[in-house]
């Protein structure tokens, strides 16, 4: 089977389960981040990668600052997804030798300054050449504290369902620019016990499903709350993808406090009550549009 | 500049000192791998990305499996060479659509043999496709204890300098099937104050230098003496590069109980001394062949 028919997803939801771990592993692949045993005292360990491809996660005419922005911030969101700390990066950069050398230096000054938005430190740099797209890989460990670190898997049966800002319509730019919600995360999670979270980086048709599945529960969207971003519709919001916002789910017995107390911290952040986990048998009575996935 | 001019080299040695590091850093890039402040107690942690690329670190018909070996060995290499112990890997796939699924299978099959070879935990998968060549990255993750990390950066004028295996001809095949030489660097750090080393990916006459450099002395080695795999000759030892050997530093007080101890814990490894540190001015009548180097 090709993988254009197998999907990602697919391919990976077979591989990694079989894959062996050490013992101080908690929660392998399969959630934003990998979460390992931490030797210091009250932490888990953070791991993820990520990468973006020429023609697939940006134009090859791309402004270089823009797309070592986006390359550093994609694996700081799953940080965010899971409200934890980055603090190193690793970077793998495979260009052609036809690149010129300050398309390179622009792209290492946006990877930075992406980095140092949040006290992150590049620590390693390995380049290599291709003949095809350019590739960017950015690996990234930090920690979260025990008892504070969010998975996808603690979502309840009518547990309220938040997203922050808008969604939709990435491509025409916000891909390229966004700011992780590592701060709102770190906020969330401090004053509120939230259940389940992830990034919005396929799509809430895709990575909604995705949280529920792993919280072994349905859902519940009212479609016409979903908040749109300029010029979207609600198809965009659900299927455009790249939207980097936070999707988590709470007890609705917070609702008005995180209300109220999110507008006094975030003023100039929406966050939208946009519906519920309601019992696992609910689930198949909902059709809502995939989102981005790859190999298709 | 176009890259194919400046080098790799050139332009991490321009770009990487310019980046911020937080205090936690202890050596950023530069080394084989990145050293930073660990919270287990008496440890340093260690980073290190690598990867390799369809055509030029294999070729397209390639055994997948021996690929994903390879693709793993490269950065575990690095540790050997810091005398460190990985733990955790991130694997990074981007490949056509156009690849059987049974290929994908069989390169996650050796990237995870590997991987189990040195108890490492593959944590963390990600793929993406690209209509160019097949690029896997592997992101390693671990730690050394604090008295037994080894640099580049410690060799003494005086020093003997020593290699372990054979060197020349690795893309004969050795270079998809190689065992990196963690075991042996963690004896020899264990019982030996080991100054310097290095693993021998680019070439001894590419990293040798880089050694020496870092070490702030010269070099001078008997190229008669180089211990040459069957077929090879000297300039094959210098340059063909990905021989994953060890290159080290040490005292030549050490000299015989070094090469007497080696023979009966490794009896079936080579170990060769081929030369010595020397005071920096002598550096300048050497003239070693480069190594493989890329963007060339």
């Amino acid at each position: 089977m090709k993988l254009r028919r197998l999907g990602e997803e697919g391919l990976l939801s077979r591989l990694l389960p079989s894959l062996q771990t050490r013992k101080e592993v908690i929660m392998g692949a399969g959630d934003d981040c990998a979460v390992v045993l931490s030797s210091r005292s009250g932490t888990v360990g953070l791991l993820k990668t990520d990468c973006v491809v020429e023609k697939v996660h940006f134009e090859s005419l791309a402004e270089p600052a823009a797309v070592g922005w986006k390359a550093m911030m994609r694996p700081l969101s799953d940080f965010a997804a899971m409200s934890g700390l980055p603090e190193f990066a690793l970077v793998t950069l495979i260009v052609s030798a036809r690149r010129s050398a300050s398309w390179i230096k622009k792209l290492y000054r946006g990877l930075q300054r992406a980095a140092a938005r949040f006290d992150v430190s590049v620590v390693g740099g390995e380049t290599s050449s291709t003949r095809g797209p350019a590739v960017i890989s950015v690996s990234v460990v930090g920690f979260a504290e025990k008892e504070r670190w969010i998975s996808r898997r603690g979502g309840k049966a009518g547990d309220d369902l938040f997203v922050t800002g808008r969604l939709g319509g990435s491509r025409a730019g916000k891909h390229l620019r966004f700011v992780p919600r590592i701060e709102e995360s770190r906020w969330l999670t401090k004053n509120f016990p939230i259940h389940a979270m992830i990034d919005l980086s396929d799509g809430l048709g895709a990575d909604l499903p995705r949280l529920a599945r792993a919280s072994k529960v349905g859902f519940k969207v009212d479609v016409e709350r979903l908040p749109l971003n300029p010029g979207c519709q609600i198809a965009h919001a659900i299927s455009d993808g790249e939207d980097y916002e936070l999707l988590f789910a709470v007890s609705h017995r917070h609702r008005k406090r995180l209300s109220r107390s999110w507008r006094t911290k975030f003023p100039k952040l929406l966050l939208t009550r946009i519906g519920q986990l309601v019992p696992q048998s609910a689930i198949r009575n909902l059709q809502l549009p995939r989102g981005y996935v790859h190999f298709t």
